[in-house]
This record gives structure tokens, C-alpha cells and sequence, in this order.
């Protein structure tokens, strides 16, 4: 099997067999097929496309380069989220902690995230002493103690996913859906779970600006975890604009907190609800509005918080910091923004936000970067609220007054004023089952 | 300028400017742009393909990413021609010295052949002592006392389509009409004359397999040449036989020598007719039709044969073997292959034709295999022809008996009988001015 002949058939518009699939994937790790043979045969995807089948298989190849997640002795069904990723989404720490508090595990490992804000694990680390790199012992214990454990990715999961995001990134084909769907489900397979509920962004927010490319993109991945043998779900959700108020680190994990007990905006309780009653209906728990009931019970009453205390005292934190989280890690500078306009906040680049964010020390530029937990934005009003002119909008909270005045004014310029109101957006666009 | 951003704006469909296309190419020649991002410019180009103007541009780069021959001291205008390549194609060695023979300049850099036999350089290489490596002077010298001097390409000809090729080469991106016609015209234009005419094959022989396809080249490459200021013409000629009876170095140059004395096969003696009197038509030396009187009273008269013996004394040949053509090596077995069949030849695969006189020795199958000038195949019937069972339907000529079997094989597979003349087809396609 020459790799020359695979690029020249998917060129040609042709499908390529699961042998073919695996032969790239393998020779690719093992440094025998060259980048600009794999950077040519991506270019080829992005124009031909892949089929379901090849879209899987190459999922399957992705997840079969390293290990897999060993939850040998983890006892009862497991479940687990993935969202696609946008700003201000901090729903792993909420959600997971209500589904383990309902007797279903949750043995999650997640990323680091790079760009505007950190991923779920960089959020857990602005919890003092939290720790994220567990041995597999360690990581099965917890699970099976508390319900929950999140955890970064191991060194060796997926590996040829990392080479090749990291190929794609420099040669302009990461925007494409198999190839997406294959690097998202590739290492998401790797936990082996029983049950998995697909959070699929859409809007400026997210990576995928249209709500076609994402239903799309929704439908793939779901059809791969059905063919990998796993109970799906998609659910397509807006990210038009942030979730929440706090973009940051530090304060997500605040308002993660502050929805485990009990409050939280409202935007971002009513998707950690619908998540969390929708991962339960897949786990088998019961109808989905009995699950809803569920969900809505393990906030009220405490328990995922307490799920949430557990597992932050197993894994090192600081547990004092989830009962007090005002004492959490602080920004030096703390900077009130003020409307320049009267009106409604028609819209806002919630990506540009997010770079606001980014720009504070929210966020990461290259893998490389620190990340400045206490650093972010909370926004006071969102879109479709009221202002005055001269009223507080958003506060900006950084390590380096330098960066505050080009922040300001990305967030102002980010956001839309209108005499009207506007027609409001649905929070969930589409169940895909 | 980010290589990045030039990849992302043609896989969109976007229009390269001079100045990306000049820093693709001068920074992928300096070793500053990695291969896999040239490879997913190529990918992106063969699905996008490339405005007049960008394959100008192109080809300008690939021109400029080395040195240009040097013809400051040769007196007159100066006339090229260029073959996409075929099977049994020796044209260059009866139209230059025709061209030649009439007053006009021809300072010819050719190639070495990779495939099925060797390129001009290879064939005139089987006349002993014939050096292709002349100094710069030297070859100007030539040109200048014989009117005519063949030398192979230096080193530091458009080296970005050396590096350029090689990696299509290996990932599938070969097969692009605006990349092949940049390539060609790029090295072409290094030699800086006046008028070029281009002879664009098309046929199982050639790599341009349909008609269409090549007159869609003939007209890029016509219009590159216009763009950079040369007179240009294209002819699409018939590549579905060989050309000619011989194919093989040694034997190549024997028919071409018998065509510069008059006689030859006329399918090959007509195409060097047209393709003579089209060139000093382009260098303005009469009508088309004057052209074509002076280039056959060049053969009749035996003033071509004389320019092609000059320069053979010229540049260090055996002189003594253009007059006695029997004398040029020979093969150490000749084989006849006799026709299994009663009937008309209806059709060849010019191709496998080309690949069984590779299979004897006659070509290359990488840069460093060693050419055997004598080994080839003579065609004693072709296509229109009619044959009777056990007649002699062509002759093998190679150093290794153990080559004759599957050749013999490779040929009559590779040929068609019928009860019925075939239709036959016109040499000449197009011409393009």
C-alpha cells in the first residue's frame, strides 16, 4: 500500500478502505509517512470529503494509535460530555457533578485549552493544590469513590490526532468535517464510555459560525459513536453569545460554584440542566422529563455540590475554596467597564470576547504560554439586556494594567446597542439522537 | 506574507497575487517554506486551479528562481521547440537542424528522459563522443559557426521546479494542468528565445490522455509565452501510435539520420515538416506555406543532414557515424516478434509500447538508472497496417535475453487487431497561435 496511491484516490474522489485508513494513521505515528504526504492527503479530504464509514475509520485509527483509557474495574455505566467549545463554557463542572451525584460515573478526561480561555482542566487548576494529572490507580479510585473524576489527557492518548492537528494547523485543513469530527471523536473514544453527549457549539462564539456546518458536524460525530458501539446524543447549542458571565478561569470555576448551589445565570443553569437530564436518558435513568426532575433535584438539594466538594478534596484542592470561593485567587487590577450607549445590547462578537479575555491572561496563544487564572472578564449585562449610558457593562480583571485599555475597547467594539429589542435566540437548536 | 494565509486564500478560491506566488516559490527554493505546506498549496491548487495571470506569474518565479542562459553574443533571432513527450519522438533532432539549415538560431537546452525512453540528450548521447556538457562558451561557439547546438540543461536551471516536481511527484499533485504548464514554459523561458513553438502531445502515448485536456494546456502554455513577450504557437499532434518505427536511443537517431538524408517514415518526416515550417513562420522567414518549400528543400537538398553532421562534429561526436548510422551501437540480441493474428492493426497502447522498450534498457525508471542506448524496439507494421499471422510484426533489441519474453508479451498485448482498416486519425489536431 503506497500512501501515493491513497492521495491520488481520494483526489479522484474516490472512498478509502479501512486498511488504507489505519496504513496512513500507523505509517503517519510512526514517522514512516511523511508530512507533506499527510498535509496533501488532508488538503484532498477538505475538497472530496469522507464517507461515514471512512469518517469512522479514521476516528477508530486516531483512537488505536495510543492507549485507551483502562475503566476495567470501574463498576456501573459510564457517561460522558463533550462540548465543542466556546466562550465562558464552564458546563463540565456542573453538569458531571449532578449525573455522578444521580449514581452514574463520570470518568472524564479533558483538555487543555488553547486559544481565548483555558479548557475544563485549566479551570480545575485555579482551584488551589487540584490535581489533574492522577495515576490510572489514583483516577479509578476517585471515580469509584466519589462518582467523578476529571483528569488531563494521558501523554500517549491519541497521538495521531496531536501530529495531525498540528499538520492541519499550518496547512490551512482544519476546517473540515471529517476531519474534525475524526480528531474530536478520536480521542473522546478513548475513555471508553458507555454513553456520550455531544455539546455541538454554533455562532461567533465557536469554531463552527453556522448552524448547517454544525448540525452537520453534530450528525457525523454521533454516527461514529453508533458505529464505535456507544450510546449517542447531539445537542446543537447556541454560542452566539457567551455562556454565563465569567470568562476566565477563576471565575468559572466561581459561578460554576455558585450554579452547583443553587443559583447561576440562568442561560448557563438551563444548559447544565438539559445536558445532565439528557446524559441520564441516554445512561437509562428514565424518561427524559423524569431525568430533567432528576437534574433539577441534585442542584436543590445539594448533592452535585457536594459531588463537586468530594471530588475536589480527592484530588488535592483546596476544599475550602469551594465553600468560600470568594477566597479564590484574585486579579491585581479590576477594571469597570461603562456603557458609551443607551439601548438594548443587540448582539455581541462573542469571540471577540473571547480574545478580550485572551488578552487579559485568560487564555493561551501557543501550548507554551501560562495562563493567568485569576484573569478574565464578568459581564454585568448580556445580549437582549437593558443599559444606560455610563452604567457598568462588564468588569475586566488582570495581572498587567497595560492591558486593560486595548481590552476595553475590543469589548466595547465587540458589542451592538439597538432602540429595540432583539428577537431572542434559542438556547438549543437541535437534538440529534 | 504568511505561507499559511496563501494556502487558506486558494483553497478558497482566491486569486494568488504576483508578489505571494514569487514568495511561495523563492521562499520554498531557499528552504524557509516547509514541503508539507507547498504540497497543500499544490493540493489546493489542482482543485482550484490558477488565473492566466497566476500561471504566468508562476512560471515567471519558477523562470527567475535560477540562472537564464546566457545568448547575449549569439547574432540573430533564435527559435526553440518543445515536445510534451511521446513515444518514439525524435523530432528535435531533424526540426533543429532544418530550422537551422535555413538561417535561423537554434541554442537548445534539453532534458534526460525519465520513463519509457531517454530525452534528447540520452538519444544524442548514443552517437560516441557527443558531449552535452559544452561551457557556456562553447555551446554560444556552436551556435554561432553551425547554426544549431543541443546541450543538456545546467544545474542551476529553475531549480524550483526540480524541488517543486519531486514533491508532486509524491503527492498526487502532478496531474494539474496550470502546475504543468509552469513548469514547462518556466524552464523553456530560462533559454530566453525568440519564438518557441510548443508540440503538445496527446494520446495513450503522452501523459495527456484526452484532447481536450491537451489543447487546454497548448492554450495556457501560448499564452504564458505571449505574456513573457515571446512570439509562441502550439500544434496538438497525435501521440495514440509512436512516432516513427524506431523507439530506443540508438535506434531513434539512426531514423532521424535516415530522415535528414531524405527518406524516414512519413507519419515522422511530415510531423518535422510541419513543425519546421511553423517555426520560421514564427521567426517570420515567409508565409507558412513558403516555410514549408524551405523546410523540405532542407531535407531534399541535404543541407539539414549537414548542420546535424556539423554538430556532431562540433560538440566531439563520431562523425563518421552520421554517415554510416550502421556502425552506431548495437544491441547483443535481436529478437523478432511475429504477429499471433490475421488482420488490420486498429490500435496500439502507445504507452506500453513505451513500456516494453523501457523493460529492454531504452529508459529510466529513476534519475540514476544507466540508459542502454542500443536497446529499443523497430516497428515493422503499425496502426492501419495489415498483417498476416506468423509475419514479422516488430523487432527487439536489448543486452539481456531475459528481458525478450516478457517484452514480446507486452507488446502484442498491447496491440489490436480487426478485420477492418481502422479509421484513421489526423496528425495534427490544433494549432494554436
Amino acid at each position: 500500500m503506497r500512501m501515493y496511491d491513497l492521495i491520488k484516490k481520494k483526489r479522484d474522489g474516490g472512498v478509502l478502505s479501512r486498511e488504507e485508513i489505519y496504513a496512513f494513521i500507523n505509517g503517519y505515528v510512526a514517522g514512516e509517512i511523511p508530512d507533506y504526504q499527510a498535509s496533501a492527503l488532508c488538503m484532498a479530504i477538505y475538497f472530496q470529503g469522507m464517507t461515514p464509514e471512512e469518517t469512522t475509520d479514521l476516528t477508530l485509527a486516531v483512537r488505536d494509535s495510543g492507549e485507551m483509557l483502562d475503566c476495567s474495574d470501574i463498576q456501573g455505566i459510564r457517561v460522558d460530555k463533550h462540548s465543542t467549545g466556546g466562550v465562558g463554557d464552564k458546563t463540565s463542572l456542573v453538569v458531571a457533578p449532578i449525573v455522578a451525584s444521580c449514581g452514574i460515573k463520570v470518568a472524564k478526561m479533558s483538555g487543555r485549552g488553547l486559544g481565548h480561555t483555558g479548557g475544563t482542566i485549566d479551570k480545575l487548576e485555579s482551584i488551589h493544590g487540584f490535581r489533574t494529572d492522577l495515576s490510572p490507580d489514583e483516577f479509578r479510585a476517585v471515580v469509584n469513590s466519589v462518582g467523578l473524576s476529571i483528569v488531563g489527557q494521558s501523554r500517549n492518548l491519541a497521538p495521531a490526532d496531536k501530529l495531525l492537528y498540528a499538520l492541519r494547523d499550518v496547512t490551512a485543513t482544519v476546517d473540515s468535517i471529517p476531519l474534525i469530527a475524526s480528531s474530536i471523536m478520536g480521542k473522546k473514544l478513548c475513555a471508553d464510555d458507555d454513553c456520550i453527549v455531544l455539546d455541538v457549539k454554533t455562532g461567533s462564539g465557536s469554531f463552527m459560525k453556522n448552524k448547517e456546518d454544525s448540525i452537520q458536524l453534530a450528525e457525523i460525530m454521533v454516527e461514529i459513536g453508533k458505529r464505535a458501539g456507544k450510546q449517542m446524543m447531539a445537542l446543537v447549542t447556541d454560542m452566539d453569545k457567551p455562556l454565563g458571565s465569567a470568562i476566565g478561569n477563576a471565575l468559572e470555576v466561581k459561578e460554576a460554584i455558585e450554579t452547583l448551589q443553587g443559583g447561576g445565570p440562568s442561560d448557563f443553569r438551563e444548559l447544565c440542566l438539559v445536558l445532565a437530564a439528557n446524559m441520564m436518558y441516554l445512561a437509562k435513568k428514565g424518561s427524559l422529563d423524569e431525568c430533567r426532575v432528576l437534574a433539577e433535584e441534585a442542584l436543590v438539594s445539594g448533592r452535585a455540590f457536594q459531588v463537586f466538594a468530594n471530588m475536589v478534596k480527592a484530588q488535592g484542592g483546596d476544599v475550602e475554596l469551594v465553600y468560600h470561593p470568594e477566597q479564590m485567587i484574585q486579579a491585581a487590577y479590576i477594571h469597570t467597564v461603562y456603557s458609551p450607549h443607551t439601548g438594548y445590547i443587540s448582539r455581541v462578537n462573542a469571540e471577540q470576547y473571547g480574545l478580550c479575555a485572551l488578552s487579559l491572561g485568560a487564555g493561551r496563544n501557543t501550548m507554551e504560554d501560562k495562563i493567568d487564572h485569576s484573569a478574565g472578564i464578568y459581564l454585568l449585562k448580556k445580549t437582549g439586556d437593558f443599559i444606560k449610558q455610563g452604567d457598568a457593562l462588564a468588569i475586566l480583571y488582570c495581572n498587567r494594567e497595560s492591558a486593560l485599555e486595548s481590552a476595553e475597547k475590543t469589548l466595547i467594539h465587540a458589542t451592538e446597542w439597538n432602540d429595540d429589542a432583539p428577537v431572542s435566540h434559542p438556547l438549543i437548536y437541535k437534538q440529534i439522537l
